[in-house]
């Protein structure tokens, strides 16, 4: 089974494959920049057709998406928002089915710790991976993590 | 000038066309529902289809959209943020520039009043467009409104 972890922003979106297995053995991470000298819409766009192009190269069986519900600063909540929404809309095209996980749900099942620091996910990240170093950049780590969460934890239920 | 105004909802986004003039003309109006038994994901991806047909079908020169930064409900505001994400989407896909105001700046356009009730919103739509009723659902009037707000008032600038 084949899990793309998805870290959604409008600046910049990590991904991370992962395949199932004893380990599970990370496939290919990385990110998805747009253009902060466009628009809204556009850098959407952008995000948007950079997913469906991962979607078709990757062909995942599932996608597990962090869901940020946040209130500390309702601009980025509205972006991240914003492109968590694409990132729905990408998916539900592609047809591929996705599971939300809340931050402490991430930490928790990758560190055993709902409050442990990015450092400490990264690190773990690429022990359960076996992989030489903690990957980079830190949205790519991110994105793997969260396939990791998925891998490791029952579904809370479909993405409503 | 054909501007289209468009307040976004996962449940429900209306939408009301609007053509420039003395007085301005309401051209069309209505909304886009989607299937409450369907997960997100499919149901914004119903969003998305709705609104680039609507798109081909009315042609508008600009579309204004209500942009709602609230933390009074977080599920709600995320669901929002989704949706407004996929419309903005749908605008770019389909060359349209979008511009945003916030519920005040639309009420204020429109009744003079940055506080006024729906209903005196509503009143002011159908008096300002020259319609026997107010127009509805509720949600196809506040898209007139938004619409209105557009033709009013100095775009504040593209969406960002």
């Amino acid at each position: 089974m084949f899990v793309l972890g998805i870290d959604p922003g409008l600046s910049v979106t990590g991904y991370g494959l992962v395949e199932s297995g004893h380990p599970p053995r990370a496939i290919r991470a990385g990110v998805i920049r747009t253009d902060p000298d466009l628009e809204t819409p556009k850098r959407l766009l952008e995000l948007h057709d950079g997913l469906a192009g991962l979607f078709e190269e990757t062909k995942p069986d599932a996608v597990a998406m962090e869901t940020l519900f946040t209130n500390r600063n309702l601009q980025t909540a509205m972006s991240v928002g914003r492109a968590s929404g694409v990132v729905l809309l990408a998916a539900a095209r592609a047809g591929v089915p996705v599971s939300e996980y809340v931050p402490t749900a991430v930490k928790s099942a990758v560190t055993g710790d709902g409050s442990a620091g990015k450092a400490q996910v990264q690190v773990m990240v690429a022990r359960l991976l076996k992989l030489a170093s903690p990957p980079s950049p830190a949205d790519a780590a991110d994105a793997l993590a969260i396939a990791l969460c998925h891998l490791r934890t029952a579904p809370i239920g479909a993405s409503r």
